[in-house]
This record gives C-alpha cells, structure tokens and sequence, in this order.
C-alpha cells in the first residue's frame, strides 16, 4: 500500500513535470539550490544523526567521510544544481522527421522517459544530484538511499519538497522511499505498472541485485575491468604515461586500469620502463610467465584477468598479436572501456572495431569515461549494457521518444 | 551445460558476424533465400509433423492455419529474406562526432548488439524472419520457438545453417534451442553471461513470463489497447472512417483500435453516424451513460476500458474536455498507438505531447504502427516500453552504439 501510493503520485506527477517548459524548470532548479543552502543546519543535523549511527555500528572511516555533509560540501551540491540550468533542455528534440507515400507526416521526438527509479548507497547528495538530473529530463523520480543515510536523505528531499511547494509545482515529482528494509526495495524493483525505468547506482554488490531482482527495465552501470593494450608499434614513452594515469590517477572509479596486454616484440623495452614509473605509487604487479622473465612480480592468475581491483594492482598479459590482444580483452573485460596505444592506423582500426566495450580509446587513458569529461555536462552513470545507453549517459540518455504522425484522414488499405 | 554450450557458441559467433561487410552479409541472406526454396520439401515434411502433432492434439484450425507451411508460403518467406538484401545497413552508422577541449575526438558509431535471444510462438515464419533481421543488424540470435513448431523450427534452422556453411560462414551465429521444457526457458531467460538482448514476440501472456522472469535486458513489445478521441472539433465524417478503419480493418493486431473517446458536445451527431457504419461488420458497442442516452449499446464497465478484446467489439467512453480524453486515454492505454480527430491545431497539440504513447496520431488511422509502413523495411516488433526502442523497431534498432576516442597520449589531470 505504502508503494502502491508512491507510485501514483509519481504517475500524476510525470504528466505535470512533462509539460514543464524550460524556463519554469529552471526557475525550480535555482529555487531548489537556495533552499538546500538556506537549510544547510538542517541538512547537517540531520545527517549528524546518520553519522553518529556509523560510528556506533563501527562504519569504517572512508564510509564516514563519503556520508559526511558540511558547509562546503552542501555549497558545492548547491552549486551542482545551478549546473544543470545551463544544460540544454533534452525534452522536445526533433530526432527524425519523414513523409510516407500516402502524405502522412511522421516526426519522432524526444520525450521523458516518465517516472525513473533509482537505487543507491550511502552518499547522501546523490539524493540532490538525481532529483536535479531527471527533473532537467522532464521525469518524476522515486528514490531509494541506503539506510546508513536515510535521515540526509529525508532532509534534503523535504528541503527540495518545500522549494517546489514555493515554485506551485507538485512536489511528488521527487518521492523518497522512507523504509529500508528488504522487502519494500524487492517490491518496489517490481512496480512495472508506475516505473519506466530502474537505475542502480553503486558497488557490484547492489548493481547485480538490482539486475537480477528488477522487472522493471534496469540500465546497468558500472563495473569496468579497463584494459590498456600496449602493440608492438606503440610509443612506448606514450604508453607508460597512459598507463600511469588510468592505473594510478584515481584507483578506487570504474574507468581506471585494472589490467593491460603487451605485445611481446615491446615487452622487455616497455615492462622495465613501466614497473619503475609504476613504483612511485607502490603498484602491485602481477604477470603472466612472459612477463616474469622480464620484470620481477607475482604470478597473474586466471582470477586476476577478470578482476576489477579498485586497488594499487595491475596484472600484465602477454601476447603475439592484436588478434590475441582484442580476443583477450573481449574475454575478461566489462565491456566499459579499453585503450590501444599504438601508432599504426590499421591495427587502431581492428581493436577499435574489434574490442566490444561502450568506450574504446586509441592512444587517450581510459580515465576519460565520464559525462563531465565527454562534454555532456552531467552524469547519471556509465552504462555497460547495450539496450538504450552505452557508456557516460547525461540528460539526453534520460529521455525516451515517441513518434508523432500527421495527416488528413488517411486509413490503411 | 547445453545452454552454456549455446551460449559459448553464440559469443564466438557474434564477434566473427560483428565484422562482416555489407556485401558478405547480403550474399549470405541470397544464399539462404535460395535454400530455403531448394529444401522446401524437406521443410514441409518436418512441418507436417507439428500439423498432425496439432490435430491430435485438438489444436483450433486457426492455430493450425498459422502454423501451416505450403510451397507458397516458402516462397514468400524466401522472397522477405531478399527483401532484407535491400535494406541499408545498420552498422557503422556515425551518430554523433565531437572534439574535446584536450585535442580528444569522439565519434559514436553504430554497433550491433551482439547476441539476440527471441523467444516466440507457433508461427514457423519468424525462424527465417528473425534470422535475416539480426543477422543483417550484424548480430548472433538464438531462438526459442513453441513446441507446437519444434520439427519446422528445426528444419528451417538446418536450412540456414547449410546456407552459412557453403558461405564459410559461422553456423553458430544462428542456433534453436531444441529442448522446448519450462525449465530450459527459464534458464535461458537468465543467460546474462552470454546473451545482450531478449525479446519476446507473441501473446500477452509470453511476453509477461518473460518480463517478470529475464534478468537478461528485455524489449516489451505487443499489446495495444488503441483509442481514437473524437474533439468536438473533428470532421465527424473523417472521424468515423477513421474509427471504421482501426476497428475493422484487422481486428487481431496490436495497433487496431479497442477504445473511443467521444466529446460531448459530438456524441448526438457522431454516435448514430458511426453505429450505422460499425454495423456493416457487426461490430458490438459498449458505452458509458452518455453513450446510451444516444444510441443502443451494452454498457461498458471499467473493465472493458482497460481490454485489448482483439475482437469486433469496441468502448465508448464520452468527455467534456481533451484534458479529460487525455487524462483517461493515460490510464488505460498500454502506451501503443493513440489518435485524436480534431481540426483544432491547438487540441492536436495538447493531445499529442500529453498522450504518453509510442506512436500519437492526429488524424490518420491507428493501423499505421508498423515498420513497413513507417517506411522501414522491417519490423522485429513494436515495443511499448520507453528503454531504447519506442514504437515499431526495423535494423537500426537491432543495434546499440559505441565510442571511439582517438587522440595523441592525452592523460586525465
């Protein structure tokens, strides 16, 4: 019963958010920044209560950092929301339009995808950064936060409720799921009847029961177990500086390196040049038997190839050829993003073709999978399936179409 | 492990069919165009069994019907793989190009899916059908057909697989599973591993099993409960040949019309004028009150608003207002194909963004919905859910997309 409302207020609410034009979603969205900062002591109170809970319940110190709101961190989430008025409006867009013989007029344009779920851990200002997304996007939104940040969560959600409450806008345009437990996120992964679509974000843990659980459409995002490819004609300089970064300029984010494949023509050259850059961060490295006869390091063992460490570890693969490197790339990764460095043409095209994953680099660190970074000026998350959005997806990923026909009585023979 | 087999297949098979060009693909489609007429008597024989199979089993002659394959209806099936030949391809499609800021460039390009997983019923066609579809969208497929078809399902399978093997080409890339149990179903529904997209093709109550038990991304296609809302400012001439039209002309498909919505202010006028025509085929009306007081009809209750009937039968439901024609229309469409009459450009407008269906027409029959005449060629399915293909899907939609990022050792900061 608890669900069932939230979902009807949701479905009266798309049609309200729909019909938004651009200008008043705006305003909403500048009135939402100034309240969340009006009622920063609030906000942080209440998210003291959450955080005194972590500490009782032994939640490790990087847990209680992530959960932790304060001025500044409230200033920036403010902030983060103004951003979102400058993005172009996704809703309306002329996506196609043809005529067909019998004169009709068939325009297929961009619409919102209606009422969008989202399932997320234990970082409060997702619970902002969401309604600020798929608001942009003309959606309604129900929520679901962990519990470790339920009493954030409600706050800033009452925070937003009372600037649409100021703006006359329906303020079920964000609803909150106010209860924890199992069963009630089970039940909602089962609203088909007032939820569009379902996007999970967090570890593997919570992603994979969401995949598993839903039946409601779900856009997986996530894990990557990233690869860089280094080929027998790459610039070796050049390799060891992409490498550097994918693997060590952020290592706990799924666009970072997790494991790179070597042409073994390259491999005495490169793998010195690379374990000592790599030293300067204490990286761990585990190869296969190749690589040991060049470089000292730990037996790589078939676990490593498939294992996304979000840790100071890389494991190293040799091989005789492209082929063998696309082939072994296709097999263990997660289809986010892989890198080839090399400097010929021909064999960039093959591993760009070949290697199946929504983001493919040639000669760029994989580190650049991310809305910000591709220009899209937000982020709801990296997809890493093929149905709707592959890779980064900004505002436009969250809006559906529809096809709008015109014409003057015409019926089919 | 015989699905995992399948599964392991069908990955080989998918990267090797990925790399294909156009001309191999389009001699492959004549190939098996041309066997599937040589082995037609083979065909026919497998086919003969599943029909004395039905009749033992009571199945009703229009199931038979359509289960049925003659020497025409093999030719014609031949004749829609050539038609595939035709159709441009999909992949490779550039989407999108960008520059970043850092010298980066990124293209988005067309990708195919990579496994396709179908799960359909008795008709026999969409074995070949749903083969030269995906294959053509550059993807492998694995098919699940009803027991009522196992024997032609397997033969026209053979056909194909003889087709790719004097092409030299991977018969993996297309594989029936054989086992037709519950349980080999729904395992298979589960094959995230192996398999990028289902989708179901059949009844509602197929395409409910699959939704509520694939962990596997789904496409919902299907069900229709189509309206056609008459304004107070409809060409009451063109609104009941509209009606006639997506009432009668196919009362068995998912876009004829279930429901009409009739303004007050038109009913005295419209409701005889359309009685007498609907008559002509013995259509049965049922109305709400305001229906009544004007013309003799059985009364319709809710549950009839909400009934896809597939049947010479239609609902009446009378409203003071578009608002009121769109706020109900909204609760109980299945988000399919909608249409208003109206000369007024302003209703039209109103009707078409707030009506939350895949396909909204003003003024043309509902019975357009459809990829032939969309003008695409093709038609995998109509879908009727918002996730990545809304309304008839042709190739184009049978593929997902990929970035490519070429740049010269550019590294995040």
């Amino acid at each position: 019963m608890y669900l069932k409302n939230l979902g009807e207020n949701a479905v009266k609410a798309k049609y309200e958010v729909a019909l938004l034009d651009s200008e008043t979603k705006n305003k909403v969205l500048k009135t939402v920044a100034e309240y969340i900062v009006n009622e920063a002591s609030y906000i942080i109170s209440e998210n003291q209560k959450d955080i005194d809970e972590g500490i009782k319940n032994n939640m490790n110190k990087g847990l209680i950092d992530r959960l932790t709101l304060n001025e500044s961190r409230i200033k920036a989430m403010s902030e983060g929301v103004l951003e979102v008025i400058d993005l172009e409006d996704p809703v309306n867009r002329v996506l196609d339009t043809f005529e067909r013989p019998n004169g009709m007029k068939l325009t297929k344009v961009s619409v919102p995808m209606g009422v969008i779920g989202i399932i997320y851990e234990s970082r409060p200002n997702v619970t902002l950064d969401a309604f600020a997304l798929t608001f942009k996007a003309g959606n309604a939104v129900i929520l679901k936060g962990g519990s470790d940040a339920i009493n954030s969560n409600i706050a800033i959600t009452n925070t937003i409720k009372k600037a649409l409450k100021a703006c006359n806008i329906n303020e079920n345009i964000i609803q909150l799921i106010e209860k924890t437990d199992r069963e009630t996120t089970s039940e909602f992964m089962k609203m088909n009847e007032y939820v569009d679509v379902l996007i999970p974000r967090g570890g593997a843990g919570l992603i994979k029961a969401v995949v598993n659980n839903s039946t409601i459409p779900v856009i997986e995002t996530g894990t990557g177990n990233c690869h860089v490819y280094v080929d027998k004609e790459a610039d070796l300089n050049m390799a060891v500086e992409i490498i550097y970064n994918a693997k060590t300029q952020r290592i706990s984010v799924c666009n970072a390196c997790e494991s790179i494949v070597v042409h073994e023509d390259v491999r005495k050259e490169l793998l010195p040049m690379l374990a000592k850059r790599l030293s300067e961060k204490n990286v761990e490295l585990r190869g296969d038997s190749k690589t040991k006869e060049v470089i000292d390091c730990i037996d790589a063992t078939e676990e490593d190839f498939g294992k996304e460490y979000l840790d100071y570890i890389l494991s190293i693969k040799t091989v005789n050829s492209v082929e063998e490197a696309v082939a072994h790339i296709n097999k263990y990764n997660t289809g986010h993003s892989d890198c080839i460095v090399t400097a010929n043409e021909e064999t960039a095209k093959y591993f760009l073709k070949g290697v199946d994953s929504a983001c493919v680099y040639w000669n760029v660190s994989t580190r650049f999978t991310d809305g910000f970074e591709f220009g899209f000026g937000a982020e709801i998350g990296i997809s890493t399936q093929k149905l709707h959005a592959r890779g980064p997806m900004g505002l436009k990923e969250l809006n559906s179409y529809k096809y709008i026909i015109v014409g003057n009585g015409q019926v089919r023979g």
